[in-house]
């Protein structure tokens, strides 16, 4: 199936406990992209960058079989660029500078050969955008994914409504779904969120795993424990890219589908955490993600207990 | 295998958002000897309580055939007693009232049918108090089980040391985990409180479940997800009282049967959490535990994915 993932492509600035980076290759899209090519998906970007963009980004990323042709450049733009410090915990961050230069005034033109994608990946981006991008999609995808943050939720309520009103899969984190919802109970806030549209919604726990809800079934999942988190950029969108690849991949979107997929996205963000920004991730092969998955599935399996 | 669970008997009054409770029962032997006579395990307690104390809840223990020999009845004494009241998110409380009453001067007495159990299970208490437990046993017992808790680390440090450095299983949350070994990662957490003497490591992580270390193995469980949690109080020692009565039962202590503990500890926790105090626990029957063990499976289980 072909997979299209609309998404920032930018520029981080990071500060961790353990180091800290210039500006380095980052964006929601730039990590969905990179997880879909593990599993050598039919994977298609939109977005913008300014004139400052380094070619050799793209070319990286059409070496791996991405799709870079919906990425506009506006050559007297600059590319959007966010810094940001972690703290000790890795689990909360300061924005230290937000420069949204080209994203301004972001108008996604899809290609021809990109506007029937079976599956629309929606990354963290304004609600408006993703409304446009889904409004001139050829016909309405098969498959629908929306991954937003509490931002849009403070700023652009009624326009997030109307996008998620338009979701099949919902990822948002756990604080998220929370004032999404409402509710403090997480069974609670997601049953109110079906209320708003999607059939599935993924709660996202960081080092707690994840979470999957439909209809009345619920699916948790551990994160894998790693030793060290080096740097939790772009975890969440690896998570969403590993997620989608998966079901492009098996063109299913049953609950048993779904759970598995939950699991290669998780597997897959756990090497995005390893490094700084695209590091690692850019490295993954088929077999590495194998091995992490197996790791997962020793990490959660019991036998018969009584 | 006979089991000993050492810790109070005591009074609570609680407050949640959803209500508030006079003085009722609770203390970590009391839920951990409930929780093990769901198993039908040979348990037995070892405890002080006042004149105060309703004869009612001991003959109630007493027909769940615990064996209460050991619980000490100082007549003219009081009986501890705690207060706390909950926020809204159920994850912090604060304590309002605490008397330590005849637990000040608690020096525990072991029966002789009691003193050969073979697995001892100490609850959270003065890790002085735990050490006179370990020495007046008449061997030492097949495996030692500790739960302790911040308060300790931050007042009796050198005590508690000692008294992990003779335990096999230690469980403990995640915060106290980080307290005791100086590490956020809770991989390297596990590591350093292996090195101080447990073999296995159960770090408790309360609605995101619970992880067990041992050697290079881990083992992660999510919590069952509940609609409503009603009063936490009590969870972490229900845990560990169906914990330990399933090695009990089972009379293995090997990783395998440590991980199917830790999925009937779990289940028996979920229960205690839905109404105020022992209310829910107490009515468990083998049926509905099997019940929540399903669940869990259900929960967590995934197919082959790649």
């Amino acid at each position: 199936m072909k997979l299209l993932s609309v998404g920032t492509v930018a520029f981080d600035a990071i500060e961790t406990p353990f180091g800290k980076t210039d500006k380095i290759l980052g964006g929601a899209a730039t990590y969905i992209g990179l997880a879909a090519s593990v599993l050598e998906t039919d994977v298609h970007l939109v977005s913008v960058v300014g004139g400052d963009f380094p070619d050799e980004y793209l070319k990286m990323m059409e070496r791996k079989n991405i799709n870079v042709e919906g990425v506009e450049i506006v050559k007297d733009g600059k590319t959007f660029f966010w810094a940001g410090k972690y703290h000790n915990d890795l689990n909360t961050r300061d924005t230290l500078v937000t420069e949204l230069n080209v994203l301004e005034n972001f108008d996604p033109k899809i290609p021809e050969n990109t506007a029937d994608a079976d599956i629309l990946m929606l990354g963290n981006l304004h609600p408006g955008v993703q409304l446009a991008v889904l409004e001139r999609m050829k016909k309405r995808p098969k498959l629908v994914v929306l991954d937003t943050m509490n931002f849009w939720m403070n700023h652009t309520w009624d326009l997030l409504m109307e996008v998620i009103a338009k979701t099949d899969v919902i990822t948002i984190n756990d604080e998220e779904a929370r004032q999404l919802s409402g509710e403090y109970s997480l069974v609670k806030a997601a049953k109110k969120i079906h209320s708003l549209g999607p059939q599935y919604v993924i709660i996202k726990k960081g080092e707690h795993g994840a979470l999957l809800f439909h209809e009345a079934k619920v699916f948790a999942l551990p994160a894998l424990l790693l030793e060290d988190v080096f740097d939790p950029t772009g975890a969440g969108d690896t998570f969403a890219g590993g997620f989608v690849a998966h079901l492009a991949k098996h063109e299913k979107f049953d609950f048993q589908t779904m759970k598995n997929a939950l699991v290669v996205g998780s597997a897959m963000a756990s090497f995005t955490v390893e490094k700084f920004g695209t590091e690692k991730i850019k490295e993954v092969t088929p077999q590495m993600l194998k091995e992490r998955i197996n790791r997962l599935k020793q990490l959660t399996s019991f036998e018969e207990v009584l």
